[in-house]
């Protein structure tokens, strides 16, 4: 079959003809790749930068967003059979250690992460696990949701989080409206009744925040806190959630928080600095955010199916990864990036 | 190799010698039996009562409470190795539906129940899955833990759903201090410093909770009602857990319970029989206990090992298993009565 | 002023010259009434059925659903001022008792009820305390919303209790989409994604369900039961919300629920009965259901002013108290009878 | 009456003679003080580091840890009277606002913090509100518990939160057993049957929390991070609490944390200083902590009264104050300094 394999770090990935994944465990799922979303990690992963963590031996196949239908099952899969359209959690999980019998799989102590430490899915087929794959609604395409799989999966994970503490009248920031915070957008928009304030420097950002049902947008000019204390009667949102995590977001972000608000860190890059006074004389937290469990791929699949999620996505055939790649690079995506067969 | 089995309704379970279980799936345990308790649910199933629900084929071996050491594996096992002390939780459980998923295991919707509709634990080995074995301190026996495998696991279940509603000042009712009963007053001392009271009209039971650090003890004599709420300044109790459900504890409880109270049904025979206008003036709330999940199970495990829940325990070899049956009968075991092989 | 007051139990109350009241102590509010709710427990009141319970004296003043003005306040008062608009809490709590310093004001243990065990606002004045008044939004009409400080006040307590435990993906069947069914309808659509089964007697009422956002009518004749089965892929919903409580409802809806599932008791009238081995061998919940709390109608009311929450009503005059009564009791009410000074 | 009073900042306070306060508000409580703890707090106050804070006029008299008895009310008291023994909640809060209408009185947006600014309790008699006394059981004499109301409150508060996420099995970290950790200690041995772990510098700290029941204790030598690491089989502790918040405290407790971990800030002093990168990746959250609530402080005096709380304390009479804050400054005082009548 074919697979887009890197080969070295810091130059170009192949495509290359690589055999087939078989069926060797029991609960083995393969699965026919219908769509593999084109992810920023992709370019890091190239560049050498997840080298030391995932470990993984080169040649591998990359590409950890992925759906599809199922071609192959191992004798003791029950959940799904051959045929069924699937989105796959981008962690193929044990199921037997403490934190999977929890449904906290996120933190499975022996996990397997396809596309990031084992071969991906740039490629017409992929093996994963019978507890990775989520069966999807016969309205939806994989293609259409293949990138909700992971960037879309932490974004639920975040604001679901933020939602079980947000009541009516509370206010949320979002920093952020991108590729993951126009997704929280929309699933705060289904959780909660909390009113949403995004912040952002993009214009074209913020009118799409509009157009998902954000109830105020604030210019990232430098006025933002001053606006965001403005917008709630000098108190603070109850809750702040980061997208972006550097480039003075982060400051920005503590500004903007109530006393006894949440601050969900999903963006990376920069630092939490803060005096331990600060935290304590204003009983703010700092929550952490990874990408979200099983459960949370299932029910952001049911908010897809539902028509309350949707995502930009412009296709390439698997051919044109190099295309897709490029484009990522270069700024040129509007929404997400999806290689079809 | 040996088991107690019973072919036919109504008639006594014989020692017999059947074929040994065998690896078959992948996710097979096969464990060597330590000690398998003898429930009056056994009694219940010799008399035909679960003939319906289990659907189970006769002949079968009974034994739902088991502990030993792993005898074998399937190849998928990762979390037990040959020769590991085990308790079982009494569900086999598949790991993939909906409710295993969210770490809801009693709820799964494909699980196996060895002892009641499959072969149980009064016998030299048992067959079970990876998912349902819990690995044992060293300092713990099987035949000692044994029965809190289901009853035990039963009680903790409860008490923890309890305990997490209860803080300081707050009283909890215990009603029966029996089997199930004497494990909840040990898992409450351990898990909240709320007061507990316990009701029993045995004043051997209420001596032993008193051992077991009840603050207070109150004889089931009809007073019972008057003393809780004296007990609490005619509130009533925040919680009441009812390990008995039937033959007036149900109209009991109710009027033991405070406004805004949460009442807690784990022992049954009787009916749950309440005008609604009295739920709703009330605002109380009825709250279901089925048997503990994997986690709960493990987390008894760890206060047994810390010597937080003991267990009386009267040992008989596995061919006197007559013997067994017939003093449990006959009320004449303390505590509860295990095989051993 | 002029009041409505019941002189004695069984007769028509009768509209007649009362002194107003004053300010005497230092948390006190007297409101001028904007709107006073009709409801059917005022039909209750009249026949004495709460003689015992409020032991109220008579000639005292109907009206337990009021909204108004801010007229008069005392010198301790902070939260409003003269000339606010607002709607009042039913109760006027002590704010010192440990329910109200958990914010559980419903359970206070001093508080007072206006229109039930005092003076309330079928009156051109009422006279409540501090802790009962809730600023308006501007956007909303006294006369508008008073009848959402008792009734509506109960289905979005017991609304916001199940949305707290609902996700995507599941189910809660409402029954009965009368005057509180169809705020508790607006209520979960608000707060969360689950599908809504709206089941009830009335195909007008089920049309209203329909418009405002129920995914799923079932009409309640018979077969309803095996209706909501079917919408459930034969598990049964996660939650079912109890407004109606009598004739057949409640054995229907413990039909409806489905394994480890919320059942919430609203309606009353009839009886809860329900074996306990069913109660534990489900493992389900009863969830008692009051009426909400000082904040939960803080949070209704930013509902009605996001326009999330709407309410059918019909005026009277305060005159013509007689015929909102009667119109009550004929049924010729459609949505809720307010009268207006 | 007698007052120690601040003059000036960085001058010593004198002991002087005032007018006695008297009830001028409805709910006002003046307090004959039974015990005045004397805190670092007060040094801090007395160089002026708390002047812009609390915005208090010079002069005013010192202590906000403060117990005695009732000796005046206003006349919309009603929880507590005169010749009552309380325990002052360090906030006299409002009672109107949002926050303390859910209970969380902390964050009272008209809060009077006396000691701090406005008259304390180093004083014959000192003023607070109803909603500011917690009255004490019969067995605790105010002079015992006077500095559990700030400073073991916000352990006791910390501590509850702490509790609530643990299980048994898990492990909890307490960095600092002095005067905060070592209360904190004793509420997690109430709450909690986690393993308790405590790192301290002064092995006479650990020593006592060896008698308090922690399970293990750690000397803070450079080893610490490595001695948890093993004590938790390489995986750090499900809760972190932080007493210190300095001199490397932070840092180390960041290397103790494990996957998903809490870490409790509650010392203060240094800088909480972590790459987003790794908040993410691990999913830790850091949890702000100030004082407990109203309802925080009762549980804690149910504790006390208990005896599963006990503090180490000396006593000195008002004129000897100055003798309390030298022997505090230069670390001589054992537990806590309490200035007796």
């Amino acid at each position: 079959m074919r697979a887009v394999q890197l080969s070295r770090y810091d130059t170009s990935p192949v495509l290359t003809e690589v055999p087939e994944p078989t069926i060797t465990g029991p609960l083995d799922v393969v699965v026919r790749i219908g769509g593999a979303g084109v992810c920023r990690t992709d370019l890091h992963v190239i560049e050498g930068q997840w080298q030391q963590k995932s470990g993984v031996t080169l040649p591998y196949t990359l590409g950890h967003e992925n759906a599809g239908w199922v071609h192959a099952v191992g004798p003791a899969v029950t959940n799904v059979s051959v045929g069924d359209p699937v989105i796959l959690h981008p962690l193929a999980t044990c199921g037997l250690c403490p934190a999977c019998r929890l449904g906290d799989d996120v933190h499975c102590e022996n996990s397997r992460f396809p596309g990031i430490d084992s071969d991906g899915g740039y490629a017409d087929l992929l093996k994963t696990n019978a507890r990775a794959v989520v069966k999807l609604d016969h309205s939806l395409q994989p293609a259409d949701v293949a990138a909700l799989a992971d960037a879309g999966l932490t974004a639920y994970h975040a604001a679901r989080k933020a939602a079980a503490a947000l009541r009516p009248g509370h206010k949320a920031v979002i920093i952020g409206a991108g590729g993951l915070g126009h997704i929280g957008i929309q699933v705060l928009r289904a959780l909660t009744p909390a009113e949403l304030i995004v912040v952002d420097r993009s214009w074209e950002a913020l009118g799409l925040a509009e157009q998902l049902g954000a109830q105020h947008i604030v210019a990232s000019d430098g006025s933002e806190v001053d606006a965001v204390r403005d917008l709630t009667d000098g108190h603070g949102a109850e809750a702040v959630l980061d997208f972006v995590g550097e480039g003075g977001a982060v400051e920005a972000g503590l500004g903007m928080l109530r006393r006894a608000g949440n601050y969900y860190v999903i963006g990376y890059g920069g630092e939490l600095r803060v005096p331990m006074i600060d935290v304590i004389s204003t009983e703010v937290n700092f929550v952490g955010n990874l990408v979200g469990s099983y459960t949370d791929l299932a029910e952001l699949m049911v908010l897809a199916a539902a028509g309350a999620v949707t995502l930009h996505t412009r296709r390439y055939p698997l051919s044109s990864y190099s295309d897709a790649l490029d484009d990522l690079d270069k700024g040129e995506v509007r929404g997400r990036a999806i290689l079809v067969p």
